[in-house]
């Protein structure tokens, strides 16, 4: 009964989704993974605040906050490599996002389709893409 | 010329892996996806330090640490539901993880598969996934 009563608090169902329920940093930022909707590949993470969440859902492009510029920086505003919102997870603990993308060309400033390009085997360093046409 | 400078600069390849490389944050974390090295699935997003990093190769399990209890977290020490580490990747500016995974039963201390349960679908909070076999 009491893990009933537990999963009824934790459980959120059929309810308005509303930004600030959600967990954010001091900086007022949530992480986002973007993973490719179709493939499942995981392209990158950044960081959201309140707003770039709010801009995401209106434009259905995806909106980050850039801690190093300290900016909203839609994503592929300058080359054209935009993200299509397609879905938008939120996780148990409402402090990180998982955002489903359509993405247009590479998701790295490299030229490579994920930010996770650099694999550790046997305790080296190996890079497993290369950059796509068109950037070298 | 000049990116091709940049691309040598930013692509460390065929170099040993050294955790003190990583970027970390102030408090000396850094982010690390869990994702399922057979399906692609995302399963959870938590932290690691230098320490949990170490202990997570050595092992062959993925070790964070719990911002919450502030100790070295193996996972599934208690649950049984263990991650076995299969693939463990950097990101290009070496300020996240993506760690692949074999995970063992549930992710999520919800009993379900994936933290990521929660959908917002026409601005309303949709459950997608449901409790694995044992736990209610």
């Amino acid at each position: 009964m009491q893990k009933d009563f537990l999963m009824r608090e934790e459980v959120r169902d059929d309810v308005p989704f509303d930004a600030a329920t959600l967990k954010y940093n001091d900086a007022g930022l949530i992480p986002a993974i973007a993973q490719d909707a179709a493939t499942g590949e995981v392209l990158m993470m950044a960081w959201m605040n309140a707003e770039s969440i709010a801009r995401s859902f209106e434009s259905g492009r995806v909106t980050y906050w850039s801690r190093s510029r300290q900016y909203i920086w839609a994503k592929g505003e300058t080359s054209g490599n935009i993200q299509e919102l397609v879905g938008f997870r939120v996780d148990c603990d409402r402090d990180c996002l998982l955002l489903q993308v359509r993405q247009t060309g590479p998701a790295c400033h490299t030229g490579r389709r994920s930010w996770f390009y650099t694999d550790v085997q046997d305790g080296m360093e190996v890079i497993t893409s290369e950059p796509e046409d068109g950037h070298s």
